[in-house]
Order: structure tokens, then sequence, then C-alpha cells
């Protein structure tokens, strides 16, 4: 029996990000997160390299429009060594972000769970993030609980 | 003039981590963070390894009481490289924990320092870390504001 195909996985595509997504709209959906200026080509290219030499250590997964070519959904994960856990790893995601004409798809779950089973798949024994109050909810469909409260110095 | 020393720096000497403090009870101070087992020396040896590759973008200070030989404190930062803020590097402190017998002599103040000095000269632009609210007053005394929530999914 022929599988039923999901109409949004078919026009939605989640992979690790490329370096050719400078061009697909990648700098310009960060824009929507926080602060990003133009970022050069070059200066582009030499993140990219400095994030792939850390292997499956530090993931950027992206979600492309196939039908536009566009990226409209990423979002990041690292693995950290630590020695507490008996030498476990922890997830942190980071930079999750869906482009404000692509909400209510469904895509930022999407992301979230593959960054999580990532985490999982790397040997993590959790995987944590930071979010606003506002967002809790959202997190709490894919399966995260409130622990602490998280606290910042700015050096700009 | 000749200055005059702090006898609390005399005693207890901020470092990084060394493969030889495994025997000067960096472990047992572990444990008083989280749950953290004996560690094999070979598992030990492998993971300092690891982190030592990732050179000065995962930071692992301690601190020596200097007549005991013990370690009395430790704190870590690991460095991220973003797109986002134009490229921009975030600092993550984890893992700072203080020895019971070692409270009250501001060390757990310097080990925060020192890992947020360290962010800062890597050209981050903040410093985040995670902790609960009965920790925020010390926190806030090191230069920290409370941001957002951290949640969590476990998968142990």
């Amino acid at each position: 029996m022929m599988q039923h195909q999901n109409p949004v996985e078919d026009a939605f595509h989640i992979r690790k990000l490329e370096i050719s997504d400078k061009e697909k709209g990648f700098i310009e959906l960060l824009r929507q997160l926080t602060v990003c200026d133009s970022v050069s080509d070059e200066k582009f290219n030499e993140r990219f390299e400095e994030i792939a030499n850390y292997g499956d250590d530090h993931r950027i997964c992206v979600i492309e429009d196939v039908r536009s070519g566009k990226i409209v959904a990423t979002g990041s994960v690292f693995i950290e060594k630590k020695f507490v856990r008996n030498c476990g790893k922890a997830g942190h995601i980071e930079d999750v972000v869906v482009d404000s004409s692509a909400r209510g798809l469904q895509l930022g779950k999407r992301i979230v769970e593959y960054l999580a089973d990532h985490a999982h798949s790397m040997g993590c024994y959790k995987v944590i993030l930071d979010c606003t109050e506002e967002n809790r909810p959202f997190y709490e469909k894919c399966g995260f609980k409130k622990k602490e409260i998280q606290m910042v110095k700015y050096f700009v």
C-alpha cells in the first residue's frame, strides 16, 4: 500500500545548513530573531567553516520552502562535553526562529525535535535552551519543562 | 612601594584545569554539584583531551587550596560561534561549584569573574548561565541580570 505523503513535509525540507543557504535568505531570517547586520560572503564562509570543524558537535538545521527556495526556519544545537554525570554530554539549543510568513505550520516544532533528536543521538543526557516566558507553552509541547532561570552579562 | 599581598589569593591559586587535578579531588568536588560517579583514569584522560582539543573555546578553571593541595572550586565556560550578532560569539558558563568547606571566601566570585573575563577576551558579546532563583543574588553580585527562563528535556 502506498503511503500518503504529508503535503507540509513535501513542501518544507529539513536538513543541515549548507554554505549556499546565505543566498536563500538565511541571514534575513536570523534578523527576525535578533540583531544581525549584513554579513559579507567572506565572513559568512569563515564562520561556516569554523562551525563545520566541530562536526556533529555543532549542528545548524534549516527548513527550506521547496517552492520558493527560501530558508524559512532554523535552529542550532551544540554538544557540550562535561565531567559531571559520569563524563556526560549536554545539548544546548540556540537561535530557533521561524519566518513570520510561515508560522502555524509546526515548522518550529520540527526544528526543535530535529535538534533534540540530534542531541539524543550524540549521547547527551539532556538538552537545554533558554526562552521567554511567552514561548514556554511552545517548548512544553516539544517535551521540555521549566527548570532554572537564565542570567546574562553583556559586554557590548 | 611593595604591594600588600592578599592572603586569600596567596592561599588559593586560580588556574586552568590540569590533568593531574583528578588526584586533587576534582571529581569529588563536582559530586557536590550533581550526579558524578567514580570516573576511571582512562575515561577522565579521554574527556580531558577532548575538551583540550577545543583550545580556548572551552576553558575549565579550578582553584587549588595551596596548603592542602586540594581543588576547592571550579567552573567552565565554552565559546559558542554564532551567525547572529554579526557572526558573534556567546560564552556559556557551566558547572560552577565551591567546596562546602571553603564557602564565604569569595572563591565562587573569583571563578565566575575568571570565566566571564575569558569569554570577554575571546570576543564574546555576552556570557550566559542558568541557575536557581536561590543563586540569583550571587550572580547579580557578579554583574549578571536575569533574562529568560531555562527549559530542559532529559533523555535519561
